[in-house]
Order: C-alpha cells, then structure tokens, then sequence
C-alpha cells in the first residue's frame, strides 16, 4: 500500500475545528511539523492559548482524523503555542469593520473600559459627555453594557428607539447628547437580557451601524466589566480612536483593570488616559477626608498603560442621588475638565478617522 | 402545477438556523400558524426573545427560503414571541449537567451573584467561607469569573493547580477552604483572559467536574457581573442549591441586581438571600454615619426575589485593607452570622442534593 501523502492529511485535518474559534485547525495555521514515516504520522499542535481549556478536545479530535486514515498506524500530536504576533494575524486578520451609513459622521470613537465592575464606568462616560457637550461637543453614547445598562437611568431618558429613514433614531437627553442602550430597546427597564456572547456581539454591531448618529464630534462607549465579548466586539468592531481606563484605589481593583489594560494593548487600542474614581470620601460636615477603599494604587495600573492618571474623583454622596434621580447632566464635578483638556489636546492625526461606508 | 405542501416547506424551514442558539427553527418550535392558499405562504415565528436584535435576519432568511420553493407565489412571516415556559422548554430542555467524579461529595452548591459589578460579591464570598469555616463546615470555592478572578488575592493564595490521581488539586486556604480560580492556573496573576463566550463556559465546567473537590458541606460559586456566559453556564451546568443576591444601597445598582434576580427565577434556582454591601460609611474617629451612597433600595430586589435582607455591611477601611493584603479570613465581619444563620437554617430537603458521577 502506498504511503500515505502530507496533503491528505492536511485535507483530513481541515475537517477539525477549533470550537472556540469556529474555523478548521488548517486554516488556522495551527498544524506545524507534520511528519510521516513508516506509517507513523507525527505533528504539533500550535495552540491560539497554551492555557486552551478545550486543547486536549482539539488535540483528541486531530488524533482520531488522522488515525482513522487508510495506511497510518499510530499518530503523535504534540501541543505547542503560537507566539502573540502570530495569534494576532490569525485571529485579527484585517479591518473588516461594520461601516457606519453614509449619514453618519463620527469624528472619534472612545472606549470608557475598565475591567472591573462598579468602578464607574458608566458615571465617568456620562459626566465626560456632559463636560464635552457643555464645550460645544456633539456627543452620542453607545452603552455597550447589554446585560447591565445604567447610561439612560443616569440621564433620565426612556424608550422606546424608533426607526427613520436612516435607522433607528438615538434617543436624546435634555442637553442634547444622542443615547442608545439595550435599555432603551426593552418593553420592561428591568426586563433580565439573558444572552449568550453571540447575541452581545450582534446587539452591540447594530447599535453602531444601524443607528442615526449623524455628525458627532465624539462617540462614547460605555463597556461591561470583563474582558469577554461585548469588549472584544467593540475593540475589534469599531474604529476606536483610544481608551479611557476607569479604576479605584484598591489594589483588587487594579488587578483587575491592569488585564484590560492588556487587552487594550494587544488589541492596538491606545489608552489615552485613567480615571480613578471614589478616590476616598469627603465629608462635608467635618471636612475630614477619608480612604475608603486603601491608599491608590493607580499609578500602577498607569505605568502599565503608559498614560497619566488624569482625574481623581472623590465620592460625594451628592454625586450618587443625582445619578440615581437621572440628573448627571447637572451634576458639577470639577475634576472632569482635565480629562476634556486631554482629549482636546490628543491630535486629530492620532486619532484615527472613522471608516466611510 | 400541485401545489406545495406544509411538510415541502417545514423541511426547507429546517435548513434556517437561529443565528444564536444554532439549532434550526423548525427544532426549536419558532414555526407557527403555516398556511398555504393559492401559492400564498404565511406563518408566524415565535422569538424566543421578543426584543432579539437578530429578529429581522431570522424573518429575511425564512422568508427568503420558502420564496425560493416552486410554486410559492408570496410569503408572509408574521414575528411573534414565546412564552416563557415555552421558552424554558426548548432552551433548557433537560438535566445534562456534567457529572462530578466519584470522589467528589458536595452536599450543597450555593451561586453568590449580583448582575451588576463591584458591588462586593467576591468579598461576600470570601467573607461567609471564613464564616461558614469557622463553624466547622468544609468549604470550597469556585471564582466563575474567569476574566476578573478576585478570590486568590483575597486569600493570598497561589498557583499553580496540580494535577493528581483526582483531577486537580484546589489550592487551600491557611484556613483549609478549598479554591479553584482561572488566577490560579496563569503563569502571570496580571495575564489577561480574552475570551469569547464558548472558552468562559468550558473553563467554568472544567473547574466544577476535573477538580477534586474531596467532601464539602458546601461549595460557593463567585459569579461574575452580567447575566450572560457565565451565569448561564454555572445555573445551567451546575446543581446550584440557592443563590444568595448581593446589591448595594443605590437605585442604579438595585436596577441591574433585579435583572439577576429575574434571571436565577426563570432559570428555577433559589433566591435564599439579599446581603446589602456597601451599607453607608462609619467614620470611627467621629462615630458618624455617611449615606455614600445614597438610601438603601435593597428592599426593592428582596421584594422581587421574594427573599429576605440577611445583612447590610457597612464600609468599613481597615475590611479594604485586609482583603487587599490576601488576609480575608481574618476578618470579623459580625454581619454575616445572619447569613450563616439563614443557610443552615434552610432544610436539607429543599436544597437539592449534588448528583453522583
């Protein structure tokens, strides 16, 4: 019996898939070594992950295939990793963006990202909103936090979205600052979203290119805590122009935020900046000022991120009724105009320009 | 020419899949009310989610494959939604839960979770598996929250995991609890975990069945923030006992947290507890107490959980600081006696047992 050929193998290999990735192991480039002889047929495995739970599945799944060939008698898998350049180009192959509708006109994307939850993502996005359209901005917020949406309670707006001519309309907020949260979309504000990633991912691409966002200077985005779907959707989806970090003082938390942070970096997302909030607590009437949760620790997660801690804001319990009243727009918090000035002082080359569908 | 029957189109029907859950919507009953008059096709498709982003793609692609049957002049596809236990029953159709290894006996499995981040569920965690502990029980824990693990830091324990006759070895507490976590098996505790939906599943499934777990009175799941991937998998997966709900004071938090709560009532798992973190401040050096943030709207989720407040933990500095240091276990945290009370309190017939492997 003739030996069998590398190509067959190959050919028999691109029936085994990755079940992370959803793509045949060959395409992947994942085979590396291949070797024959006698019979004997050996190879490696090029992990995306060394830690890949699902990798001995993968590893029994190529094993069998190839076993069960005419003229192989035993068959040696070894599981090997791929460098970070290399999982990169296989997993990020190239800017195939969702565009946006010709419509639309979105000078900047911004993240607001964290990694951790309830650090204050989502009152940072909504106070640098605020900050950014009391200076003239024209301001959307994508909330991309479908199974935990805070954006529309923050600001007092309701549902439902209704579709025009060019998608589906942002709702508005008194001043003016265009929203679109899961939210704004459910019969029922308390209504559980009990999605899988897929349905995340689907929900938050339609937010960006079906909706009528038209001539914005900046485009915030609120994301969930994790580095898990919804932020992977949005980093690899949308143009985004850079990354604010949101974190606490406790060294739990910068932990935490310090994996979005590379996340942020191996998915090319420039971090332009972190915000630590409930900075420790102010008490009005002694005037004492107390570190609630430890001394800071973000100049860590700074000089991880290489940018600048660029506001600490303190807990007002002031802050905390206006939020839960829907009234963040007249909410005063002094500490966010370092942050505008940041972002205005970042150049428009920097910044990268939003595709044109 | 004959006209086409109901069973030409079910059978093409059966070749459009539901985008999410990946299973064709003839198998998942969405095909409904199919009639046929004069080559004029119309049915209704009954969402499993009436607000399912993905509605139009699932209504275009069935439209589009009966319109291309001979003899079908028209088609006409009416959107509907199922009802909830309608719902159950074809996403959660049965019982396949991973089986645990023989050696493991784990009398109660009990899911701490929240819906929305920070709130202070790893710590609560934490905190009544010292408690519990102390009483003699025989604890585990396992950290589901796979891309922002806290568990290890606030024990202070280490990896790796090793493998042994059992599976792999938790790692132990000073005080003997048991703990698997994703931090404990990264070389790095700062790598980050990127994972889509698909690797968080499988990693939580590996952590509840390849561990030797040993005996426990009780295993404690730290859920992570959000009602998707995670919480899906450990309700799903997992036979959880009850859930115990941790919120924090403001309405913002009590808004997301009742999302949780809905998700563990329509998954069929116990609510057996509110505990209220973050209850006000109390500034020692003065002996005042500070609303943070804002008044307590715990009562809200305990009324739609239909369960009780077990305990409000106040912030307290020095709690910060001892988790921050990897020393929870010497906390005295008189709080949670309550929730120790409450636990044991509940009858060990209406917890259900652990099925054997």
């Amino acid at each position: 019996m003739a030996e069998i050929s590398v190509s067959q193998i190959i050919e028999a290999l691109r029936r085994v898939n990755d079940p992370e990735i959803h793509r045949n192991i060959v395409d992947l480039k994942m085979v590396r070594d291949l070797k024959i002889r006698d019979g004997k047929v050996s190879f490696t495995l090029a992990l995306t992950i060394p830690e890949c739970p699902l990798r001995d599945q993968i590893a029994q799944d190529a094993r069998l295939t190839v076993q069960a060939l005419p003229g192989v008698h035993s068959v040696e898998v070894t599981l090997g990793a791929m460098s970070a350049e290399e999982r990169q180009a296989v997993l990020h192959p190239g800017p195939e963006k969702p565009a946006l509708a010709t419509n639309n006109q979105i000078k900047r994307v911004i993240a607001v990202m964290s990694g951790k939850g309830g650090v204050g993502k989502s009152m940072v996005t909504g106070l640098l909103a605020t900050a950014l359209a009391r200076g003239g901005h024209r301001i959307g917020i994508l909330d991309a936090d479908v199974t935990g949406p805070s954006i529309p309670k923050l600001f007092g707006v309701h549902g439902p979205l209704v579709g025009g001519d060019h998608g589906f309309e942002p709702v508005q907020s008194r001043t003016g600052i265009k929203i679109v949260s899961i939210n704004l979309a459910l019969e029922n504000e308390e209504l559980a979203v009990i999605w899988r990633g897929p349905m995340i991912t689907g929900a938050i691409q339609q937010f960006w290119k079906d909706a009528n966002w038209g001539e914005l200077d900046e485009l915030l985005v609120d994301l969930p805590p994790g580095t898990s779907d919804a932020a992977l959707t949005v980093m690899q989806s949308l143009p985004i122009s850079g990354v604010l970090m949101v974190t606490t003082p406790q060294a739990l938390a910068t932990m935490v935020v310090n994996k979005a942070v590379q996340m942020a970096r191996s998915l090319n997302a420039p971090v332009i900046g972190i915000i630590e909030n409930m900075a420790g607590f102010w008490a009005e009437d002694t005037g004492r000022q107390y570190d609630i949760f430890g001394p800071s620790h973000s100049q860590q997660v700074a000089k991880l991120a290489g940018a600048l801690v660029l506001a600490r804001i303190p807990l007002r319990p002031n802050l905390a009724a206006l939020c839960d009243a829907g009234m963040i727009e007249t909410a005063e918090v002094p500490e966010m105009s370092a942050v505008v000035k940041a972002l205005e002082s970042v150049s428009e080359e920097a910044m990268a320009q939003v595709r044109q569908g």
